[in-house]
């Protein structure tokens, strides 16, 4: 079969094995976001991706400059009177700590059982190569694509976005598209199709407790002064009543009550709490009164500890009483909360609440996020859902996630479009926590569904 | 001056370079006993230590074995007549973390404005040193001590002196003494000379409480289960009440009310909170109600957090909630508080205050030890007292200390002597913290003491 007559899903699937190693390629470069001392793995994680967009046939490829990680953009607008859509993904990742619990190292990609075990190959860089490798597949048999694309690849979702939403502004005429078709997000379950409809939005801070300014032998010098450790522990366990509820006065003020219809919807998905706390290895389950799980994780806000503590927890004992004591919070949000407004209110918690003998010093996050949902009826989520059927045989669900992807709001605030998830990674695999993996044929299935979501699509003809 | 005219203290002045000398390579040797990854620096330490009673001239020099690390022991038993001491000091150190807190790195012993900066040089290799030169100076000058000496010379007093008790107990007839002088302990403040009397008691345990079997992402899974860290503030703040008492119960059952006399003799003392809180760089103090500070550092036991928590710490953010969170206690006990009974208390209080929605595991330390005091009557003190007199040309104070010298019950209990503590350490070197050092004054003071007390105890013949 010549070139030319070979589909693009042929291609896709003749270079299936060329596909993964330059995935393992891409996974093998250590580009974490948030901690600068992997900045100049960053600069080659953008490099790599531009490399990629150049070799597939995209046009005016670029790596662009932030006040933070730089966002690689290309495009081919070629496709007349055919819609445009703004292909979104990341490519930056996760810390890969605690590095003692991963099987094989988080940046020597390797294979095991079908899935491919590395930091980040499921949040984003798998499910991100699929749209430039479909790209690729029809480059390469039709020498076209059969809509217009732009891409933005950006390098700081694992640190919120920060420089995203100035960027799309900034170049809101380059960047305006029909919508946003995201290659990342995540379908919820391995054995259903899904499409997530909704996210949670975020709210950080971080605050540090001190007592003396150094160190101090607590035989010696316990009973003198506040432990910034019991203080820190009073502090945070005031911050949710005894049953699981946020106790910051105000917290759920802007929160509207779910509603009937989306409690039943939540009620009617083929989801058995008993199996999650098997999936997750949890005892039980615990939060707010009065939810379900579900309604907890995707229509409830949240304040959750990332990281709290501090004075020494490694191996054997060391009898001090550590000068300071840290916690990092970040709060998930539903529509209508503002994360600044959900800041304030519990910097106000904290100031009132300081237990006595520590000083306490409260430090903002740079990356609140409202939360986000796509209209109900957005064209390109039927469209998505089509495609998910004939490629899965099953009806796709429409599901929410109770993370936060904020590119919804960004888009929707600078270039007025929508954004339709349509990610390839599955909320099973482990990203943010040791031994990441990506499901081989979820490549598979996503190139697939890629391929024929750009001919349905390009069929449509413009909007 | 030919060295048979010399006296010792004309040696020991004479030699005052080179003892510092020796003191700096000694202080080179990070024998950290509490992590095992300093395991062959231990051995190089007790090595150290026997070299250097060979060279100062001590007998039967032997580095014995133990379960854990090894204990050095000598002797010079040639003075007929004369008393028989035990001198007791230990030749490990404390952990040196935060690393980055230090001026000078922690094992490059460096001279700074009189003081020599290093980990453990205070606690306890300097005053350790100045018994074995005493030692030197005597033979060196006179050919023989006034005194009939046993040194035992330890390498776990800051895992608690776990295999002492059970060493000195199997060897108590070759140990046996009249009482035991400690090279460990500390001097209260540096412009008050002062024997402390009384120590405080230890108990310790480690608590985890793990949720789900791994890390899981914040933003999906938040809302779902029990997050460690909210647990174990709420669990942690649970075991003292809003004022600074420990809530255990039936925690201060065994503790009897401090005397008026005892509390009085504490007024007495030169001693301003407010200098103290400057000195630490503490913004106030804080503890137990009805209490001056002194009196809960000395007479009123303590429960204090030396680590707690977990999750991400590091730069940056990590959106996780982390599979466990863990604490270490240390509990100071005074008198009549027994360390395995008060261990029990706080495993049930624990186990009864657990939050829902995660699991509680429980290790108790295996180094508990009960409070000490010296009889207010010991001729050994006495003496003790009159040397620092001679030597500051001021009275010395008694005090007590905070901290846990196991050492006085062990030997109370394996040789039935008692234990008078004569340390040229000073509380405020920062032990157990960044920066710790030795003031060179306290070397020459040391070595000017000792050699006195030598001399007196030796006058005074047997008893």
């Amino acid at each position: 079969m010549g070139a030319s007559e070979m589909k693009p899903l042929d291609y896709a699937e003749a270079n299936r094995a060329r596909i993964l190693e330059e995935l393992i390629a891409f996974a093998s470069i250590p580009s974490v976001s948030t901690d600068p001392a992997y900045a100049k793995h960053i600069a080659e994680g953008s490099e790599w991706v531009a490399e990629r967009m150049r070799r597939a046939g995209l046009e005016n490829v670029k790596i662009n400059p932030t006040e933070g990680h730089p966002i690689v953009t290309c495009d081919w607008l070629h496709a007349e009177g055919a819609p445009t859509i703004l292909i979104y993904g990341h490519y930056d990742v996760q810390p890969p700590d605690p590095l003692e619990k991963w099987k094989s190292p988080p940046f020597q990609p390797t294979v095991r059982e079908n899935r491919l075990y590395a930091r980040g190959v499921s949040d984003d860089k798998g499910p991100m190569l699929i749209p430039i490798k479909t790209a690729e597949a029809y480059f390469q048999t039709q020498g076209r694509l059969p809509i217009n694309v732009k891409f933005v690849i950006e390098g700081e979702e694992e640190m919120g976005s920060a420089h995203l939403g100035a960027f799309v502004a900034k170049h809101k005429d380059r960047l305006k598209a029909d919508f946003v078709l995201s290659a990342d997000g995540a379908m919820w379950r391995p054995d259903e199709p899904s499409i997530t409809v909704a996210n949670r939005g975020l709210a950080a801070l971080e605050f540090t407790v001190t007592g003396a300014a150094k160190d101090l032998h607590s035989g010696r010098h316990g009973g003198g002064i506040h432990n910034p450790l019991a203080a820190i522990a009073r502090l945070a366990a005031s911050l949710h009543d005894d049953k699981g509820r946020v106790a910051v006065a105000g917290f759920y003020d802007a929160v509207r009550p779910p509603s009937n219809v989306a409690r039943r919807s939540l009620a009617d998905l083929p989801f058995s709490e008993e199996k999650y706390f098997a999936m997750i290895g949890a005892p039980e389950g615990y939060g707010e009164d009065g939810y379900s799980l579900l309604e907890r994780q995707w229509l409830r806000p949240t304040l959750e500890f990332n990281g709290l503590g501090g004075g020494y927890l490694g191996p054997g004992s060391k009898t001090v009483i550590p000068t300071t004591a840290t916690a990092k919070i970040t709060c998930r949000l539903v529509p209508d909360q503002e994360p600044d407004a959900i800041v304030a209110l519990i910097e106000k918690h904290l100031k009132a609440h300081c237990p006595k003998g520590v000083t306490l010093e409260i430090h903002p996050g740079d990356h609140g996020s409202k939360a986000y949902a796509v209209p109900d009826d957005h064209p390109g989520l039927a469209l998505a859902e089509r495609v998910l059927e004939e490629v899965y045989n099953k009806k796709s669900l429409r599901v929410r996630m109770g993370a936060t992807v904020p590119i919804g709001l960004i888009f929707r605030e600078a270039i007025g479009a929508e954004t339709v998830f349509f990610s390839f990674s599955t909320a099973d695999e482990d990203y943010h926590a040791p031994n990441e993996f990506f499901r081989l044929q979820r490549l598979e299935d996503g190139l697939k569904a890629w391929i024929r979501y750009w001919e349905l699509l390009g069929g449509q003809g413009a909007r």
